[in-house]
């Protein structure tokens, strides 16, 4: 039997979106809305390290909740990163501000991936956890709580490459040259990932997103071999939570992704949205696509911009979204303007 | 009328292929064949600065024609950079080995544009001119000579920036902000580019080539604002001369390609072979598109792949080539691998 808050959030527009049903207007929320644009996160910056801010629960639900209060998104969230992974395989990570991050260890052999225990990720990664029910706990009963994790094939690329890159030749190097070595680090990496975020259900999450920012690199019939088949994995292992797979410059994937049975489709801004919505066909959800480097110019612009990317979605079975993560220098009243554009059409 | 020589290029494969003729086999030619992966070349490189190379007539013809004896290409293009432009236009770049390119005078404002002056680009530029006309007298007679320029999108992320960029956030920002001034400077980029490249055409080259890197960081619609109308007024004032467009990531914009009157379209990896086509129509030549980092891995997979992307383009109206830049670090053998592939349809 469901409870007052699990019904509550299967009602919010963005739940319903998820599983095509008519919504009153769209749902709004933007990739790292919880970020350095909001002045009140700065602050907590300035305080405390990265780890210090993705580890500590009560520092996570504050970020998490901070958009949903402070630019009105219809979604939270949760403040963490894709990196956590090779962290919790015992990849140690740093990151510098001002410098991407760095991972001491690396892999470059099958040996090097025979070398990878997957155990305890639950435990191991307990703060996310922590911080997902906190969250849960502080967010109005109506408004969903994302989680997520980064898909297989791009966090094998900082793994095998150490930090990150224009084009991760190393990364693709090393599954071209040793492709045997590659699903098994792919399909480890996987398993982990299954069990991070059941975890993440379990502790309060009602969705899930998978990024894959570097499937774009792979050339079509690569990123079939080295990144779908784990992408579906993680689908399937996942079901009946819904799940959006967002796989920058992977538009030659959509018809896949629909078939894999993922809820929806996150379309980053390279992607006209009348040919978004032809790939993907018409039986999933779409998310996205506004291009973020938008949201400095004029307001006006802004507003109008936004009305043609929901005339050229529709406003059914679609998520308002911008298509990759917010910039640090965007004014919060753009970012506002965003999002009450999309609210208007309600 | 034509002299012996001309004759001679005019029947060459690759002239063949961009008017649409038939030939016994598709011509083939790498991006970046003149690079880091030839021995050769890497001799020179120890000896010699980049700018030494670049203007140094005998140097880059040196450097020009190695390809062509050392892994067989069909053309030669010749051994230039990009940034020769801004560098006309009085913006010093610097390149330190192992970094990207520096411009310590940026534009910022349309103040800074209006201070730009377009004059002399033929004499700035001499060095270009002299080695083309060197490496077309040094030659085979029957070898086309490719020359080359930055889109002036893509000269313009340069030019703002400073540096190279992970997304140009930047200058996206100033043509989103100061559109005015944006424009502007991408006019005063193309008659620059012009002026430029028509001397290229009288200084020996056969064809030229438009390498748009970054248009792919603009979203479809903007595209055709900040980049589509600057190409173009540059492939219309070079005509008769055939002109293959290279943008990364814009496979949106074929069918304003093939309508621009441009002689052929280059291909990146991220397009599978007949999407490439269906998007561009049956009217124009097709260039590319092979992964770079796939001839890293085992001589029979590349032989196998560089067959199924025949396959895939057709062996008319098509010019074999890479999908991006050759890798440093891609053995040599490798590479004429490739090469030995596509003459074998012959």
């Amino acid at each position: 039997m469901q409870n007052i808050v699990s019904t509550g959030i299967e009602n919010a527009l963005l739940m319903r979106a998820l599983r095509g049903e008519e919504v009153s207007r769209p749902p709004v929320w933007m990739m790292r809305q919880a970020g350095r644009y909001l002045p009140d996160y700065m602050k907590l910056r300035a305080k405390y390290s990265f780890f210090e801010r993705v580890e500590t629960p009560e520092l996570a639900t504050e970020i998490t909740v901070m958009p949903v209060d402070q630019v009105g998104v219809d979604a939270a969230i949760i403040f963490s990163d894709i990196l956590v992974i090779p962290q919790a395989l015992d990849f140690e990570v740093t990151i510098n501000p001002g410098e991407g991050p760095r991972l001491p260890r690396t892999v470059q052999t099958e040996a090097d991936v025979d070398n990878i225990v997957v155990s305890d990720i639950e435990d191991r990664l307990h703060y996310v956890m922590d911080a997902l029910r906190l969250t849960r706990s502080t967010l109005p009963a109506d408004v969903p709580l994302i989680g997520f994790a980064g898909a297989p094939w791009t966090l094998l690329c900082y793994m095998v490459e150490g930090q990150g890159s224009k084009n991760f030749a190393k990364a693709k190097a090393f599954c071209f040259t040793q492709p045997k070595a590659g699903h098994k680090l792919l399909q480890k990496i996987t398993d982990a990932t299954i069990l991070y975020l059941k975890a993440q259900m379990e502790a309060g999450a009602n969705l899930l997103q998978l990024f894959d920012s570097w499937g774009g690199l792979l050339a079509p019939n690569d990123f079939m071999e080295f990144s779908l088949p784990y992408l579906k994995q993680i689908v399937e292992a996942l079901k009946p939570h819904p799940m959006i797979l967002f796989a920058k410059g992977c538009s030659h994937a959509y018809p896949e992704f629909t078939a894999s049975g993922a809820a929806a489709i996150g379309v980053d801004w390279g992607v006209r949205p009348g040919e978004a919505r032809k790939l993907a066909g018409n039986d999933i959800t779409l998310q996205g696509n506004f291009d973020p480097s938008r949201l400095l110019g004029p307001i006006p612009e802004i507003e109008r911009m936004t009305r043609e990317m929901v005339e050229g979605f529709g406003t059914q079975k679609y998520i308002a979204n911008l298509g990759h993560g917010i910039l640090p220098n965007v004014p919060v009243d753009h970012a506002k303007a965003f999002i009450d554009t999309i609210k208007s059409f309600g």
